[in-house]
């Protein structure tokens, strides 16, 4: 990115992606900050802010060219650059984020799952295929990985980081609800659905 | 809440409130605000603040008595105040979120789920039965139901939620990576796993 873009502008340039997909899906050629902003319940002044810090926003008379901005957004958030990620823990959760086609259209690439259940292991999910958790420092050291998806039960979370770390993980996005104790070379996201809920019901 | 907490504050007593539980797993009955700081990565002085912000603190001589922070936090979040919820879509994320026990904890009491596969209706996941989505509109006027939380694919998203409308929902949280357009008087939280993820993944 050419400027410092924080977290809640990434957050709502994901959404005015989102919209512009299924505008191209309805072969709908323009969009204006306006229609934007309905749908996301935003003013439309913070609609065109954020676009005015693209590079190339495909701005006309009638608005923006869908295609255009579409890009301009994978272009700044840098979509193209593909990172890849294992996901620990065949699960239900672990099973619906390898089915979570969208992730690939934003550079996520994930490349198999880890589970140390006997019935999972050598079965596949979306083309992906659940392997032995025992295998994983050793294809570390041979693929590309940047990203752990941790899915795993509370309970074994902390144990599992700790094997993350010490087949060299780091970088852990943490779908479970524990806080994680890692080596501070090691970063890690959470996941914070209870945040998020308390956040969204608040006013409820 | 007595003071208006923003969604940063509100996320992190989250996160406390998780490493709270721990604590009280593993009988330990104070903590500093320099050990929550170190698990999360954050200033203690940030900590410290935020912990302000509560009523009655439990704060002692060597830090903080866990129970009572933890009760405070409660408390505070009004986690005592009981929300119910259906899962609409009993896919693997539906049936990920019904596995999710540490949502009662924090007032989210999720009811049941609906679908509209025959072969799931009528199974249960983790004591909920899945029911018809045709019976929904009917069982929304009979209890009291604040909140659907959306885990349908991306396709039946729009129309999914058209449906929820018009059984008179009006909370949705949105796990798909649709943005739905709603009248204004229905509440949309978008999950945006995608947002979060490029905001993590930006500095990789």
């Amino acid at each position: 990115m050419d400027k410092k873009i924080s977290d809640k502008v990434i957050n709502r340039l994901t959404l005015y992606h989102c919209i512009l997909d299924d505008y191209i899906t309805s072969e709908i050629e323009f969009i204006s900050s306006k229609q934007i902003a309905n749908l996301l319940r935003i003013d439309d002044s913070q609609v065109r802010k954020d676009i005015n810090l693209l590079n190339n926003s495909g701005k006309c008379r009638v608005g923006y060219i869908v295609k255009e901005l579409k890009k301009s957004i994978e272009a700044t958030l840098g979509f193209a650059k593909t990172k890849n990620a294992f996901i620990i823990g065949a699960g239900n959760l672990g099973m619906a984020l390898a089915k979570y086609d969208n992730f690939s259209n934003y550079g996520l690439n994930i490349i198999a799952l880890f589970d140390n259940d006997r019935s999972k292991i050598g079965t596949t999910i979306n083309n992906k295929v659940v392997l032995d958790i025992k295998k994983l420092p050793n294809l570390l050291r041979k693929s590309n990985i940047d990203i752990a998806i941790l899915t795993v039960p509370k309970k074994y979370a902390q144990a599992t980081a700790d094997y993350l770390v010490k087949s060299e993980i780091k970088h852990i996005w943490n779908f479970t609800p524990a806080v994680l104790a890692v080596p501070d070379d090691v970063q890690v996201w959470n996941e914070n659905l209870m945040g998020n809920f308390l956040q969204f019901s608040y006013n409820i």
